[in-house]
């Protein structure tokens, strides 16, 4: 057990911590030795998660950060503006940090407060911070200390984007992301709208003005087309499913060259272990995905040539593994030299 | 009940047909007098649908002709090709016809046949039937003797477009509609997609490469525009929640001009009883209209100006009643006299 | 309108609320007056609950006795322990109460404070209170100013058991009622447990050491029988079902004596508008009963005789219209002198 | 990998399949060397369960013998009167057969031609059959080379009642087990029924005349107290629950003595290691053991006495893994000499 990496959860009772529990608990190389909650510390972690009995025996400890001095790694499993207040102090302990929360996504920390409502804590190390999606940034990860985990719709919509950005075909003013999730994505928010009553048998769009998500998937695709993020004409339209899990993003771009997008797409993801492309025709579920860290994409031309020249990609992930703990523990891997598919190879469990 | 109008009601069996004994069974101008089924026939109407016991005292009856003889109107509840056969008979006898299938929403006999797999039987009928939505087509409606109420999603998308198109305000080649809708419009199809273990806590798409709701959309887009319906270029993509009722449309436009959408939306719908355009910022959730016959519409101009000059309408109706059979009761109420919302007014359950 | 009831409601943003606003607003002898809400006052109800946009033209006002000095009846739809601070008062001003909260409920007042966890502030007005089940006090409630209308699971339970009680059919010391409830029974409660994330696809008991209703089933089981509450052996044991509205009671009696219990129970519900015994076999399902003002019970005795003498009785309503605003309705019905089904005739809309 | 046991599944298009695929995937043991469907054969598995694509690279064969051949344990996960056509054979071939189905849990043939309606195939081979519930019969199944694996209702009913039988505790003349499941224990049968529309938003009880698994459970409890099963007195009524996995028994007994009940169940499972005592006062919920071959329990003795000498247990699985395919795995373990929680550590993923 000394090889293993000795970590840390801050957050431990949100939705995001008890995925991370999950996924670590059979992790040859991690030993979780700190759990954190405000509100629960001294009770066990298995009674807050009744499914972990067993699995994990640790009481949870308060958010002090004397409690990780004896962690490699830490993952915030924490609401925004949390992590960016302790991270600064765990980084100068030597110890790598993986955070699942907005704090280090957005490279301009004018445009994080405009979105986040209040000044970031540490905008110096904002730069410091690599984006963790592997598939885009996979070596910077390996070297980092200081991880940003994308957020669930981005991942979905960026991973949907890329081959067809990368390759120049599309008209970067007009695309839009149709994107409807779970609720998990919420976390546990004590908001009416989240109540079973409210929100079972029905369905809506949210967020229409402005999402959070909105600027750092601009920030992503701007990377991606050689463009400013004020330059992608992004319309983002998220919707909430009554269903727990799943992220499921309707794509849809104006093309502006030729290609065969399903030949475009495999090459993009060949080499990829967490992003399936569908074969021709496929309409992902998000269920195909649940409990699983891969992306399952379809790419389509829809029509009879009456929709002209409109490609629509589908794009499917579990918003809480390949949206968060799973892309974490992804990183995780890559991080300490690990297999990347590390303790990440469960297929879900379906229906 | 001498004045009553006598009520066949054919198709029974189906969700569409249950909807329609709802709503008529408290119409003081209506009495349904026969309600046919093919496999239920001789069994009482309330042992298929228990929440009719005391409500409807009839026996299914086989969809023979003759079992319609004493009937004023006659609602079809079917299957598409169905209605084609038995319609040319039943308006030779005089009687006034309500069709909820397809069968005479397209007016061209060949787009028809490739669209549903079949040649029409009567195309010759086709012309004098009228598209059954009163906000496009009030007057036609009331001197109609055949009327071919629209499909689920046309109802939600094309009312959603209408103020748009209405005002020239749109790029009519770069129509978005993104679409869910909830199972019942399948009716009680017995395919394994539509078992609650396969569809339930997941989302998709379906028939992206194309549905057969498109081609009626096109049309009638198309005439709200002077244009033919082959120079709409609409991209429609339907997803399926897991919700019994509703439809829910997100529709997307390129304005080609400047305008107050909210005023131009209330302008348009300002006397209209049966469509509710919201409040400015409103996301109308599918369980405010579920078991009424409203579409509640809002009106978006998201984003800080970097989405350019996309609008988003949001667009809800209950796929059974705004989408079926309520709008059909309410053209019933056009042809023959009686106030527009008779039997119409109920507000929905919710939660 | 000279001559319809002023109706007051207080505590009109819950559930009981709005299922009484959706009733009432179509009753020819009503007109709701005046709508309270503590946290909502001077916004409009139909903002709260946007179904009721065109039907509801009322704001909130504060919970002020003030708000409703222009009432002659006035339904609580509050938590308990609210309206027996105000009811005092209205009853002193003339006007006639109908409490949907347990406050007047149990006779017994240091019962009452024992599960509910405070002194009741009027016990001389227990008394006077009249247990809103017209199918066991009608007359008693058509004469009476404050009226105590039941518990959901009460309702279910109390009108399965009733026939075999009333032909002193069973073991008083062995009755046992399992249960099951959607969540609308628990209001918009603000709790973890009722959040879509949390209750979705997942099942359990609850409340097993002891729930609020239980005193209130023992204490009219024991009028039925003759006996005193305490002399109930009732085992009564909750469920949280993932479905929004609807209890279901599977109830287990140990039979003393031989009877044809389908005849006994046809018999005892002939001349009930409200309570609908199925025929043989039956399995009544709680959507058979959802929107709509109905019991729909089946008596059972399973089995080949190994079972012994065991009676099954599955019980079905819907908890917020038979198990709360319906059953209020129905009772201000009686009050008032008006037929006793009046606005409570709708067939719930099912699929 | 030649040390690997070869695996045959027949029957792998159902959801039980499916869940052994999820399990021996990962098994170290274990090789799946060929997967029979009917209607499927020649295509690829991953295509019917894209959730395993990446997991199984095998297409489906025709449930001939000969595609068995090369198997050293064959799997039946057929719905019942299948298997035991094909079971004589196999057992001649030398291979170890664990039958999912229901074909050899009862060892009484005339019974189980009663209750299946069909005559047994070869009831000369019930004998040989062991009752798959380790709990029970861990040493006989080691050695066997048919195992009948229990239903998912008496696994976890009998595991709820045997502490208390096995103590002498209780009345065994009036035994009460109220269950819930998931409609995943339905298989994808393609029943009006199971499908979302009808099944969502609902909760009613079936079966309440007799149901096929009654016959099992007695028979079982019957062994552990030393009785015909004739002479157990249980009323078994099943309900259906709107969600995917998961059975929940509610069970009640009557006293016959005084115990220590929580002792008595932490004792009785204490070297179990797939039965969870949950703490005094728990109301273990499906979803804690979603995906888990595990059955939790909670044992109350509910009131203030009135309520007399009832016990209640409160007993749940996925009806899918300690119901179904993992308990399967688990026997299969036992087997062949692995350790017993081989490929069945995993927690299930929570919310």
């Amino acid at each position: 057990m000394s090889n293993k990496q000795r970590i840390g959860i801050v957050g431990g009772t949100g939705y995001g911590g008890a995925e991370l529990l999950r996924l670590l608990a059979r992790h040859p190389d991690a030993q979780v030795v700190a759990v954190t909650s405000r509100g629960d510390a001294g009770t066990p972690v298995a009674q807050a998660y009744p499914q972990l009995r067993g699995v994990i025996d640790l009481d949870f400890v308060a958010p002090d950060p004397n409690n990780l001095r004896d962690c490699d790694v830490v993952f915030f499993a924490t609401p925004h503006a949390a992590a960016m207040h302790d991270v600064p102090a765990l980084l100068d302990a030597g110890k790598r940090v993986i955070d699942l929360s907005a704090d280090f996504r957005l490279r301009d920390a004018r445009l994080w407060a405009h979105w986040y409502g209040t000044e970031h804590a540490c905008p110096e190390l904002i730069e410091r911070a690599v984006y963790g999606m592997p598939e885009l940034y996979r070596s910077s990860i390996a070297d980092a200390d200081l991880v940003a985990c994308p957020g669930c719709y981005p991942t979905a919509i960026i991973l949907g984007f890329k081959p067809l950005i990368d390759a120049g075909l599309v008209d970067l003013d007009h695309l839009i992301a149709n994107a409807a999730t779970g609720v998990s994505g919420a976390g546990k928010s004590l908001k009416p709208g989240f109540l079973f009553a409210e929100m079972a048998d029905s369905f809506k769009a949210y967020g229409v003005a402005g999402h959070r998500h909105l600027p750092e998937i601009r920030q992503v695709l701007g990377d991606l087309s050689g463009s400013a993020a004020s330059q992608i004409g992004l319309t983002f339209v998220p919707h909430l499913v009554p269903m727990i899990r799943g992220i499921h993003a309707t794509l849809y771009a104006q093309l502006s060259g030729q290609a065969d997008l399903q030949a475009l797409f495999e090459t993009t993801y060949a080499n990829e272990p967490f992003v399936d492309v569908m074969p021709p025709g496929s309409t992902p579920e998000t269920r195909h995905v649940r409990g699983a860290n891969v992306c399952r994409i379809a790419v389509h031309r829809p029509g009879d040539g009456n929709e002209g020249n409109t490609a629509v990609v589908l794009s499917t992930i579990d918003n809480l593994v390949k949206g968060a703990a799973g892309q974490a523990v992804q990183c995780f891997n890559l991080m300490i030299g690990a297999p990347e598919n590390q303790a990440l190879t469960d297929p879900g469990a379906l229906p």
